[in-house]
């Protein structure tokens, strides 16, 4: 086995650890350092010839950092004659920005794509992509795996009663209809709609919630905003309690306000982001993706299918 | 005229204001802005279509943010079917990574060069490139200009007498030799040496300085501590006063405590990297390099040469 190789960037050395324990390895030998004008350096520090090489890397926040170092690695991986380049992401940054909303925007998820295969990368393996479509950014293989069984598994354990899944927006019900049918329970789905340009929105639930006790379930939770909103509509529409989960805890700006002084009884996120010290809340339980992630790499490893697998 | 059109990101809005106004154009209109969680929004506020694009980015510090902001423009444009994308870079950042200096390195002054083709670029416009080799990095045209002569003629008008110009090392000899033949002026060279390892090296003046007015020249200045010592060293060789000037001005972690200390008489500088507030100093004077972009951009615009204006 000493032809796979494991490294971890910087973005969340805690899980990379966890990742390559579960495989068996040591994370392979690295140095990330700043210039003193704030110039990313990095050299490897083992061979990595004719290697399957996997770094693992989200480009959460600080996102443009994160992909730079990401970037620079891929080159020096390639330039080093590693066999295969495998970027595992467990978090994949500037994936809302995933199509034109109005006129001569970017479409920075594709341009992101079309960066790692330019430095090199030869497969990814991403977790919960906001949009699925963007796995057709990518000219090379990408694997798409899914922290939503990792999540119910852990509510399952909770012996939780009575329980409806609900979708906080129109997009995520594909999300929340998966939950649902693994937990044997009905779905529900937070209908946002602007009565008149500048009126405040009206959260519409459609599905019964009376009584029962919600699940809110979303990919990312960044400012918790919708949320939030969504746990205080579900209560006003007679819910018991509600929890919710999501996989990304983006958490920027007032999130951990808001869960604090939310309805929400529980949230429960996985460890795809480092949650900093300064957003620890008693209200959130992490769940770790380790074991998903090293199966991944060990089966790409081997050459077997990934998807069959999770999705 | 309306189909040339200048964008600046946020490196250095001051500069590209400059050269818009000497090129006799409005900047183009656009919104830069932070999403909470830090990923950049680029919207681009008027029609560029079948436009040739200027968009004018140094990537200075924060390298990687102002580096992503440019490549997330470019992806834009070419979104918003600009005729041509010409990327003005005062300054390139991760110049100085520019070859294998030891094994498992990344060259990531080409994966910079990479990234700005693949995100859109057709052209690039630079000043002063570390290596002249990152030409070669690009397989679109890039014009390089050359600060040196806005320097020569700052330090023609000073009315000095009995000049040397002093490459502060090996690698900087044909920048001072072009000034020394427009000056009229003889060259010198520092040579450091470390006669032993981990033994401090020294500074060995090739030419001779003795009672003269020595100008040290170099590309660039980051920490400051080359320039410093090598002033030192001209006087301590009988230099009667020492000058020095760059073209970038990086001056990262102690560079201006060290020259505000040194022995260095003043520091001429250009604009190609904005000074903050916080590095200013009465021995700092910055020159623009608006004229010479502008003329850059006005010649290509035009479909006339760059190169035999400025090398
Ligand atoms: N980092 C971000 N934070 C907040 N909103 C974003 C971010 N990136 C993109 N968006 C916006 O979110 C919308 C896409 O979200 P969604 O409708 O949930 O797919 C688009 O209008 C984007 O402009
Ligand atoms: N941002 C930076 N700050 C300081 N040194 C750097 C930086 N980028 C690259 N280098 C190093 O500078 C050397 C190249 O400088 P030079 O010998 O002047 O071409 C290489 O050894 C690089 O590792």
């Amino acid at each position: 086995n000493d032809k796979l190789k494991i490294f971890s960037l910087t973005a969340n050395e805690p899980l990379a650890k966890e990742v390559a324990d579960q495989v068996g390895l040591p994370l392979g030998k690295l140095s990330v350092k700043r210039f003193s004008d704030g110039e990313i350096q990095i050299n490897i520090d083992e061979s990595i010839r004719g290697c399957e090489v996997f770094v693992i890397q989200s480009t959460s926040n600080p996102v443009n950092d994160n992909l730079m170092e990401l970037l620079i690695m891929l080159d020096a991986l390639m330039r080093a004659s590693a066999r295969t380049i495998n970027v595992v992401m467990p978090y994949y940054g500037y994936a809302r920005q995933d199509r034109k909303a109005s006129s001569r925007e970017p479409i920075t998820a594709k341009l992101v794509a079309n960066l790692l295969e330019k430095a090199g990368a030869d497969r990814v393996i991403a977790v919960d992509l906001h949009a699925p479509q963007i796995q057709g950014f990518f000219d090379i293989p990408i694997d798409h795996l899914i922290a939503e069984p990792i999540l119910t598994e852990y509510f399952q354990g909770q012996g939780l009663e009575d329980l409806v899944i609900v979708s906080p927006d129109h997009g995520g019900v594909t999300r929340a209809r998966k939950m649902a049918d693994r937990m044997k329970a009905p779905i529900a789905i937070i209908d946002k709609r602007r009565p008149r340009p500048n009126v405040a929105e009206v959260m519409n639930i459609v599905g019964n919630v009376e009584g029962k006790t919600a699940i809110l379930i979303d990919d990312i939770i960044d400012t918790a905003g919708t949320i939030t909103i969504a746990a205080s509509a579900l209560i006003e529409s007679g819910a018991k309690e509600v929890y919710a989960c999501c996989s990304h805890p983006v958490l920027s700006g007032p999130a951990i306000e808001r869960i604090n002084n939310s309805k929400i009884k529980q949230l429960v996120i996985t460890n795809s982001i480092k949650l900093p010290e300064s957003k620890q809340s008693p209200k959130i339980k992490q769940l770790s993706i380790a074991p998903l992630l090293a199966s991944a790499i060990i089966r790409v490893f081997e050459n077997k299918s990934v998807s069959t697998l999770f999705e």
